[in-house]
């Protein structure tokens, strides 16, 4: 108890009234009604969560809930990326309405960044904005989308495209429960911690390169790892809450790996987000060199280290094939990031100097592309 | 030309960096382009109706966009309260993606409540809030749902439990089109008007017993009435946009009203919205009566004056019955102004003094919706 103690961590994400804690450490699951019943002021509770994680940790959670006297209701969704549709939002806000959750009770994301982004949303808009509280169980969600309060569902035109801002109230990142994620999804989630370290932060980064085997295996690096990219997402949120400006570059990678999912019809047999990610970050820093604006050798020490924790890191690692450049273009331009016509790209200019550029010429991409697809 | 110039009318709402014109009077629907032109950057917009506006004011308001460049796509839907359902929402979502509506350009509301509370919630969750013009065709959308920034859907579990908050960018309320509302419609939206003098304009409630003949054939008294309605709803906006105090003055008579639209399952040709807020601000003076808070003759006069312009004041008037006072009561604690199971209801002490009453019980309501409901 006295080691769980020290080991965790708080992170602030500083946003006037509407400010709130992530709490960082082994064992949260087990503490989660204490935590939740000294910050709410009502007892009920609506838990979402999907078919994979809750017969490992939905029984835990309930239980800790109910030890603290939280009635808590709970749905489970299938898991995957698809579940991330109207369809089951409806589901969700059906049931956050038939459980009769009021102002005071909140909504409970427990699992990955799927069920966080479809819960997040469906508590933002049941009565136009319900509590919620993030209980990301993956590593993607616990060091990104737990974080900052983007929520969303895919469309067919593109991914995330509806949505809403709406910050949890609380953020509990049990780091013990990714042990049970699978090794795949676990490098997933590190290429958003990479990341971190190529848009401003060039020593987390070296850092990385060193360390990622304790990262992987547990214990004080990967509290350190996550505390690190918690921290870095809070203070670009505290910064621009709404994305009209720096946020921005927390899409580095995200423009080409979004157009990858979008290629691979959000199947993660083929891809999962942070695949795309790693592909997509690893070519940025391409294009980046291409443009001449970085080094070749930047370039080549990201694909280096993403490949060396086993993340493709090459459009032709995506199993299925891939459309021509042209249509991979097509899902770019739809994706948020364009302003009346013209692309914006995450571009740097070397490990940890990333930046936004407002006006990347479209040809240049697909050339960029054609090279770079699978023959 | 002039006289449309002297004619019309600027309510400002006042919401910081979100604040926004509300114009009002004659031909402002063939105005439209050029009041959209010279406040919006981009020059896209999706336009969003119904199927009893569109064949009377659809083309007059494309070709004033045409006019002015704009290029316009529109979707329309059937006409009623049913609209305001996940399934149409899906619809308009996908029509503005598929027009490829950027941050600048925008979505525009031409129609009744329905359409504008529908239309906004679109507008609100697509690429997580883009912009979004209201053009009310309705009274009631013109004095009361356009103004403010409530959005939303109905769910099997209630009215309007699903939406968000999302400001309009701007409010064009053409007078002229009331001219082709239906009595009953008129007479509804009417009600709305009646209830800022309820509120806390016992002088304008006055006015409105003198002078309704003039507002419902249109002209000056008409514009009169509208402007002070929509000065009232923004004033009370400005102080309150989340509805955490004031702002829930507005919903006077609307807890009553929207349990009897629950009960008549939100069946047009039983109930319009209006109806039910004008049977509900009766009970609602009645029960403040019952409670000593108010003379019996100040419900008496609301009674009177609802009823003298043809709008249903009892519950007995709505055709094909309701149920008993329990289920009525069911309805009421479902809705939203609900906190930690206690009711909160608007009552008053008299007309134009009405308050936020925080803890009516229960058994009080059962009692008297007994003694007021059709044997
Ligand atoms: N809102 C944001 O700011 C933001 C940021 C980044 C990504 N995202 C979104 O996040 C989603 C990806 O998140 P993800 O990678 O967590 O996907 P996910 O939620 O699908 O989780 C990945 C898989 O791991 C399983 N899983 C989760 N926790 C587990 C555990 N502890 N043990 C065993 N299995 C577990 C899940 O059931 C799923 O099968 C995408 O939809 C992406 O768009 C959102
Ligand atoms: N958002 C808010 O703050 C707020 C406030 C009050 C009411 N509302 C909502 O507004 C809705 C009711 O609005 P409403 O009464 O305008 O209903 P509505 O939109 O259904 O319009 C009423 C009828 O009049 C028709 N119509 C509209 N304009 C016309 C015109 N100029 N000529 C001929 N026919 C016309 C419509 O097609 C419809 O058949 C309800 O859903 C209610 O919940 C919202
Ligand atoms: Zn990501
Ligand atoms: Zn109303």
């Amino acid at each position: 108890m006295t080691a769980t103690a020290t080991a965790r961590r708080t992170v602030r994400v500083d946003l006037g009234d509407r400010s709130y804690d992530i709490l960082i450490g082994p064992g949260l699951i087990s503490a989660a009604g204490r935590e939740i019943a000294s910050r709410l002021k009502g007892r009920k509770i609506a838990v979402i969560t999907d078919a994979h994680v809750a017969p490992l940790y939905l029984g835990g959670f309930m239980g800790a809930l109910q030890a603290e006297g939280i009635d808590a209701v709970s749905l489970v969704l299938p898991a995957g990326e698809k579940t991330k549709s109207f369809e089951h939002l409806i589901s969700v806000c059906d049931s956050v309405l038939a459980a009769r959750i009021e102002r005071n009770d909140a909504v409970v994301a427990l699992g990955g960044g799927v069920i966080g982004d479809l819960t997040g949303f469906a508590a933002g808009i049941v009565r136009r904005g319900s509590r919620f509280i993030q209980v990301p169980t993956s590593l993607l969600a616990q060091v990104d989308s737990s974080v900052g309060g983007k929520t969303g569902i895919n469309s067919p035109h593109g991914k995330n495209l509806i949505g809403v801002f709406h910050q949890p109230d609380l953020v509990l990142a049990d780091t013990d429960v990714l042990d049970t994620l699978s090794p795949r999804e676990f490098r997933a989630g590190y290429a958003e911690v990479a990341k971190y370290g190529l848009i401003d932060k060039p020593d987390f980064f070296a850092w990385l390169e060193k360390s990622w085997r304790d990262v992987f295996a547990g214990g004080e690096a990967r509290i350190e790892a996550i505390a690190t990219s918690c921290q870095a997402k809070a203070d670009v949120v505290a910064a621009d809450e709404r994305e009209n400006g720096q946020r921005a570059l927390l899409n580095l990678g995200h423009t080409f790996g979004h157009a990858l999912e979008a290629a691979t019809e959000y199947d993660s047999a083929r891809l999962v987000h942070g695949e795309g990610v790693s592909i997509g970050m690893v070519l940025a820093h391409q294009f980046s060199a291409r443009m001449n604006l970085a080094s070749p050798d930047d370039a080549r020490r990201v694909e280096a280290h993403l490949g060396e924790v086993g993340l493709p890191t090459k459009m032709d690692q995506i199993p299925g094939g891939l459309p021509p450049a042209e249509k991979l273009m097509d899902a770019i331009a739809q994706d948020k990031k364009v302003k009346a016509g013209k692309l914006t790209f995450i571009l740097t200019r070397g490990i940890g100097q990333s930046f936004v550029a407002d006006d990347v010429p479209q040809s240049e991409v697909i050339a960029f592309l054609k090279e770079k697809l699978p023959k």
